[in-house]
């Protein structure tokens, strides 16, 4: 059984929305690698006796607990004070850790205000955290079953002192027997439908089975257990990324370096020294955006109205035939530019349908490659910033689907 | 003494740090702003019985609790169960939720899962919140001293509840004394800057003067008591939004509709019955795409090369005089378009620049309007999506400073 371990966020400005909380996801990718159980989060503010009270909480319900905030030098951090009374430790003065607060203002030619004092008292029996990035040192100490390493709640500082002093204490005080995580993801396919098309598959009970769906993809998790086979892991994930065909863009975990659907078009198109042209038009530029700063992307256009978009083509537009004059747009952007490929996409539908959440536009993406057109249609529904968001995936995985398989 | 509030977020996603938990600090600014006591935010993760201790934990020490997650449709999705055996309470099938269910498929044109079945399943006596933008509805209940409103985790779907839905029943449950939040939001201007300049105004003890940095503005915030003079508060605020300048895009909490630097300008544009025009470089679409759907914006291109883009308009790219070439390039666009107003962005650098984050690019924006050109040169650093981000905003803060004052 992998040891539990909270994560303990204080803060007034955390509690009232002002900051969002990105130490405790940060902290707990980074223990749940390692082999640990993160059970809880939680954010308290600046009252002692909420943070007394979770203290006591968490030191009998987990192994271990990672706590941020509350080591500055003002009246509203009171992590040390807290963590005195809540386990009935006296507070000492640490006349090392004086020094370096002290030090830490004398290379910056400042004064060290008398507030900062208050730095250098900890509880009876807690370790140093030393901390070189700032004037708050950390510490830790065990109390009842869990093992606390307090430390200062701004990121950088925190980052630091995780990885130099807190990631190797806790590798060699706690067994850890780290799992593994697989995603596959995917576009164009919801998690309910994945879910029915994967339970032919059987999933052995020690395995984890866990679905996200974000705007930008639907990740399937697969997450095992310590020391399961190697090859019994790829050869799962192997036939699940096989039923979901060509949905799947990237796989994370096995190995390979994977990221979003941006990423693998960036690889497929480096490695084949493609450009690419593009007309937007439900996306509206962000396409383009998305692809921001990669040398392969020449060019992009929007127009609003399509008669005007015709005109400075010089094509014919014809409304009841988007696909047909997808095509002709795509073959004058071919004709007029250096790019190897273009895509163009169109949407049948107006403004008020493109605004209005429930209701769908059809979108039709054209792809004109070397060897002729390649299409797509999608009806996507939403609001107006998902459209735009699934439009420009949608038209960028047309492209990825082609240069992954070379065939649609 | 404000009702207490606590937020709790349901979620492997959120304890194992795949997933920032960015809906805990928008919920949480949103009902300190009504004039709760928000006292603790707590994650955890898909497991039964942890969820069931955590419910009975709340409904004892908060008088009301907001929830989001573990509402979809997959076997790790446990909330109503979680809530029917906390509470001792059955679950209910809702004929009229699994109908909206369906619909909501049907809409789509896709067939409904029979997992899907399980999201009209409600504990009973619960108040069901209707979802017309996902599949997932909410749902409300008292129990013990807390009430407790459970909606979806995608941030989407759960800001559209909670506005329209939890917020008015939250006002009608509860007796609030809410303090008066204004912000200041500014474009081109650092927090210690701002700082600086308003450290010359007197602000009132009573007063608590804040700062937020995000990549798309700085606010300035200032947090009024309960009871306090409207008469003081606004020209509290005036007096700062005097002295930060035209740097003040909007203020928010003045009684007047304010949203981003988009919905600014749309106003303005809206207002005018104006159409604009835009050729983006740094930006790389991402400025169109901030204007989805807006029907005032008629065209944008990017173009990666500078020459290719000469090419196309027909004009001479001067490259040691980046402000000419835009003038010519908008001239050109102007000429050739039906807007009204033209936006043409340039850059100083080349795609190396563009990607150190350590390097600045120079950013030269022209704007041509009736009475003709307008410009504003910035130096950008950072990351490349923030150099992207900044040049879409600053490039549209030129045409809101136009519409806003009519000198620049």
């Amino acid at each position: 059984m992998n040891p539990t371990l909270e994560i303990f966020s204080q803060g007034e400005e955390v509690v009232t929305g002002q900051t969002v909380d990105t130490n405790a996801a940060w902290l707990s990718e980074r223990v749940v690698a390692m082999g640990f159980n993160v059970t809880r989060h939680t954010a308290v503010g600046d009252k002692l006796e909420d943070l007394v009270a979770l203290l006591r909480e968490i030191s009998v319900r987990a192994d271990c607990c990672i706590c941020t905030g509350g080591l500055g030098p003002t009246s509203d951090d009171l992590t040390a004070e807290a963590v005195a009374q809540a386990f009935d430790l006296r507070l000492e003065f640490d006349a090392l850790a004086f020094e370096q607060i002290k030090r830490f203002f004398t290379l910056r030619n400042r004064n060290m205000p008398e507030s900062n004092r208050k730095q250098a008292m900890f509880p009876k029996g807690a370790e140093r955290i030393d901390n070189a990035w700032g004037t708050a040192p950390g510490f830790a100490l065990q109390a009842g079953r869990c093992w606390f390493a307090f430390m200062p709640g701004v990121p950088l500082e925190m980052r630091h002192l995780f990885l130099e002093f807190v990631q190797p204490a806790l590798a060699s005080r706690f067994i850890l027997r780290p799992g593994k995580l697989i995603a596959i993801k995917t576009l164009g396919m919801g998690e309910s439908a994945i879910q029915e098309i994967i339970s032919t598959i059987e999933i052995p009970a020690q395995v984890q089975l866990g679905f996200r769906a974000s705007p930008d993809d639907v990740q399937t998790k697969l997450f095992f257990p310590y020391d399961y086979p190697e090859a019994a892991i790829s050869s799962l994930a192997s036939a699940i990324a096989a039923a979901l065909g060509d949905h799947v863009f990237a796989v994370d975990g096995l190995g390979q370096a994977s990221g979003d659907l941006v990423f693998t078009v960036d690889q497929l198109m480096t490695a084949g020294k493609y450009t690419l042209a593009v007309a937007e038009t439900a996306s509206q530029g962000l396409l383009a955006a998305k692809c921001v700063g990669l040398p392969w992307l020449l060019e992009t256009r929007y127009e609003q109205s399509l008669q005007k978009l015709g005109q400075k083509l010089g094509i014919t537009i014809n409304t009841d035939n988007l696909q047909a004059t997808a095509q002709a747009a795509a073959k004058e952007i071919k004709r007029t530019g250096d790019a190897d490929f273009v895509l163009v996409q169109l949407y049948a539908g107006d403004v008020q349908t493109f605004h209005d959440k429930d209701q769908a536009i059809i979108l039709y993406n054209v792809l004109l490659a070397g060897d002729g057109f390649h299409q797509a249609i999608h009806s996507v529904a939403g609001p107006i910033k998902r459209k735009q968001n699934q439009a420009a995936l949608l038209a960028l995985d047309l492209l990825r689907r082609y240069l992954q398989h070379k065939e649609l």
